[in-house]
């Protein structure tokens, strides 16, 4: 394989696509040859983003113009929606697609179309997407041509759970309560009053109480490895005034003799992007700003059978941009840290 | 009794003495006599604080000049540890005080000395404390000399709890989860890094997971009104980047048949302070900004038994200044509302 | 002349229209009897506010159905172009209006015509307007039927030039720069991109620099006060992260002999809403946050004959909803205070 | 020259430090070997500093544990008198200094002390001191041992103006305003009421009014380029409610011809960390937030002779510790990019 490949990025007009242009551009083996957008076309990336501004000559193209077909990989950074109709013909060109939309990421189609509203445009390639979860599935991951890149919560919550699911250490029917907070930048760069300064600023609420489209995600994830916990699962999403970050703190009943510290500092001994911290820690977004990083600690609650476990990432990079590089290092074969070994940006 | 007042405040250079200085300049039967601080004394309170450029013409005294035993009430707007060495002399004068620090809520001493790592100085003075959550103690805090002012977070989580342990509906010795966050503005203004702006903005954490002082006063107001319930409670602060506000997301089992919002609404009909929302609100924090008042809604966490109860407060209003003076104006029999019905600030 | 008066707010859905609610509701001789939108007609305003809750019974109407004409006053908290079709018919009602918009600042209709990009729908009804700078035309407000509320900036800056301006001191054909910041509430509620908390949140930067709307205003107000000074005004607004607030950093050359502390200091003696401080002091926005307040200090600049003043207001009050309450009180003879006198929340 | 060097850092735990640490870790040529703080000794840097988890192995020593004679480059980021005292015997032994405090800055030692308030500890190295604005004196910096790096306000408005200064094309004996505002980073990582997130959040406020250190600073630059233009410096800081970043908008008079745009495309041409944007942008601070920049535009003020020159820099980077690292790649004969090409983290 060669060690240099094309990528282009659909819908790079958003968050997701503006990460994704930051992390490209200090990869190593990328170059960056189309970046589309139906609404800005003919607009350069630096006129658009002045952060990019000596960093990218590329302007935006229309799709058809892109010739993305041309692109070893494809990166979908678009609303919902969208990837489902136009990855299949890149699929069947032998392009690889990492889908950051939801379009992919559920395997039960019925279940995904209550979720998100619509009918599946591509039911029939689902279930030829990997779930890119990268630390659980990094040896399907590289086999796949396409990724179905995990939504922001269920990154920051399956990560800290997947080590004591697959040792079957939850106890099975008991609650399991994820209580996560967001930073605004997770809800997208669109025109919206809710996200308005004025609006999220110095204020904290939860929201999507009733249900959230990441809960069949997270219990999906956790059906596939251990039985009668996903059940449990109580997730509750809040939004809190920060531009990036993600926290949750989840309240988890463990069978006796469970030392869950030593489970999940084994598990991720040999993974770069997760850090266990000492039990006891209390990790914050900001450790993680801007860094394809998840850092999680656990810690029995005082007085008390329940553990508490925490966990950190920046929902635009292990979230979301930075995840999808990390699968699409998996997916090619390069060191899975390529571009991805920026220090975290503090304060 | 007279219809006009004289108050004293101890220790007015923090964020509960502004705020009860804001909230009393508008009440119309408080005139504010005395305003102590030991290190500010001689400074004219309008330099301290350019808000109240206008509002005040009164300097920061030290306690001895400022006559407190002339006050009719006595506000401690101390550190903890300041109010139970001095609040005695004043009671014995007949002064009337209420407590905002944590001197007199507990009543068992020795839990007390435990958590706030110092001997008590005025034990005997604890039992004729008035825990001061207005909602729960009306009638006792209106007999009352000494009234503890409950802190910011058992006032979040106990006045959402209360109508539910009063009714005996919790079931009893399950988990009973608080995730409580909080505004920088409850860490008070002290020079302090963590606090700092570069510390605290644009990140989210949780702390004290281990364990923090507020829990044995939650699980004391729980003990008081239903058995077998209190420990089962976990209690986790986190620290979110905005000024004033708390939200409490918990997460309850409660006996079947009960409709938690018809307990509340019903508890709360005529508790002007309290607003139960419609099942599946999201109280935000900005709702209250500013104002003496507890916003809270309940609803069923989808697919799951466990029932979500969500409230806000101001925690430097209900959570303190306010319901302190919400406490004054009971102890002396003024209309309740008195000098708390100005709306909130939004945006 | 009734004690009390009722009043309707047309287009209460923006920032300025809730803080009118917010204010209104405290006002002694005020009753809020009808609140238009067009977009909102039905819906109560407890649900579109939370903050107002409990504060107001009313829902949102059509204009058509609210019965304007019965108001004794209505505010138009409209986006431009709104009240100089609709308050013409008021007006003929007998009717008074206070426009919040800036539909009737400027007397000069081509000026207004060409920097608001539109006809002006009743031109015959400017010259009926007085410009609500209520320190400035205390007496012709108070006899006015349609008063055109000012510009927040021109709030900020011409409240600080004013005395200097009607007493010769500013030089002439010099420079007079404006260096002047605002809060994002400034822009409005409305679905924008640039004014996400993404966008606009840890950001700083200059907008307009080519030429803002207020521009105009701030000359008109000079020109009608000292001769050949407006043309040396250089005006640079900023957006600075922060809900509320805005500041003005001036500096200006003013003749020899000029005390300009004094000159203000005398000048507002009896202007309870505005606050001449030492010189040396810097006023800070959150010193007037939510309050009908400006704060001004003046200084000569170190080394150098350029004189710096810096003026601080609450955009939405001062600059907006609270100087239209002002201006309502000398309109109607109540006290220029009433309803207007609760301290700025600090912190 | 070896292609690998050795660097020390005195006073590692401020936000200087920290960002040199992030920008160390990822540069080329540089192995950090000693950080020193005299409070922190024995706590390991990836401790103190949860992002640098992963990142540093090193430990905080004693200055006199650390070895420092043994770097090839020493970075003080210390606070102002340290460098003075501790610098001398480092140069003694060869190694190269970089000072990012103020003791080097100004080669007018009465005037230096008068500013700073303390006697200075080594006057006669001042001499030796090159002042570190890269793009000023790049040929010395290669030659110097010791680089005096320029505090953020000098940068931020000394780099707009240079292009301007060296071609004489400002007005002699007229005013050159400099209205800056910065991030609170600025103030650095000490407990200190005034930068708490409650008293710097949502407030904008002038400070230093009176008098600012970085004011004969940036005097001498100007004066060491043209005549008879520094005299008429006003410069005013103020404090804007943002982490990083650094906005200067700058009123100048320039003779009549000059085409400022022109003169600074030109002058910063093969400058790769100062863009100069194209006539009417406005550089917002999250453009280079985390980034080696320097965006400035430059236009004339509407209606006015004035010109508007906006530069804006991240305080940390090209104002602090980006541009130390620029010095000692230009000193050391690197690529003057190297560990210094990521691109701006937005949002």
């Amino acid at each position: 394989m060669s060690n240099r490949i094309k990528a282009g990025i659909v819908g790079a007009t958003g968050y997701t696509g503006v990460e994704l242009l930051r992390l490209l551009a200090a990869h190593p083996n990328v170059d960056v040859c189309a970046v589309t957008s139906r609404s800005e076309a003919g607009i350069a990336v630096a006129d658009y983003f002045p952060s990019l501004r000596g960093v990218y000559d590329l302007a935006f193209q229309t799709p058809d113009e892109a010739g993305l077909a041309q692109c070893d990989v494809v990166f979908f950074a678009t609303p919902n929606g969208v990837a489902m109709k136009e990855a299949p013909a890149l699929l069947a060109q032998g392009v690889r697609v990492v889908d950051l939309s939801a379009d992919y990421r559920l395997q039960n189609i019925p279940v995904w179309e209550k979720w998100y509203g619509m009918a599946h445009a591509s039911p029939e390639t689902v279930a030829r997407a990997v779930y890119g979860l990268s630390e659980m599935n990094r040896s399907s991951i590289a086999q796949a041509q396409l990724v179905a890149n995990p939504g922001c919560y269920p990154t920051c919550v399956s990560l800290a759970l997947l080590p004591l699911l697959k040792a079957g250490r939850l106890k099975e029917n008991m609650p399991l309560i994820a209580d996560c907070k967001s930073g605004v930048s997770g809800a997208g760069r669109k025109a919206n009053v809710g996200t308005l300064f004025c609006e999220a600023g110095d204020n904290f609420k939860a929201y999507g109480v009733g249900g959230h489209r990441h809960l069949p995600e997270i219990k999906q994830t956790i059906s596939g490895l251990q039985s009668n916990v996903a059940e449990g699962l109580v997730f509750v999403p809040h939004l809190t005034p920060m531009i990036r970050g993600m926290q949750a703190t989840m309240y988890l009943h463990l069978h006796d003799g469970t030392d869950p510290h030593e489970l999940l500092a084994g598990f991720y001994h040999n993974s770069p992007f997760v850090d266990i911290m000492p039990p006891g820690s209390t990790p914050e977004t900001r450790s993680v700003r801007g860094a394809n990083l998840c850092r999680i600690s656990v810690q029995q609650a005082p007085q008390s059978n329940v553990w508490i476990v925490l966990s950190v990432i920046d929902n635009l990079v292990k979230g979301a941009a930075g995840q999808a590089v990390q699968n699409m290092n998996i997916m090619f074969g390069f060191n899975e840290e390529a571009g991805l070994n920026n220090a975290p940006l503090l304060p």
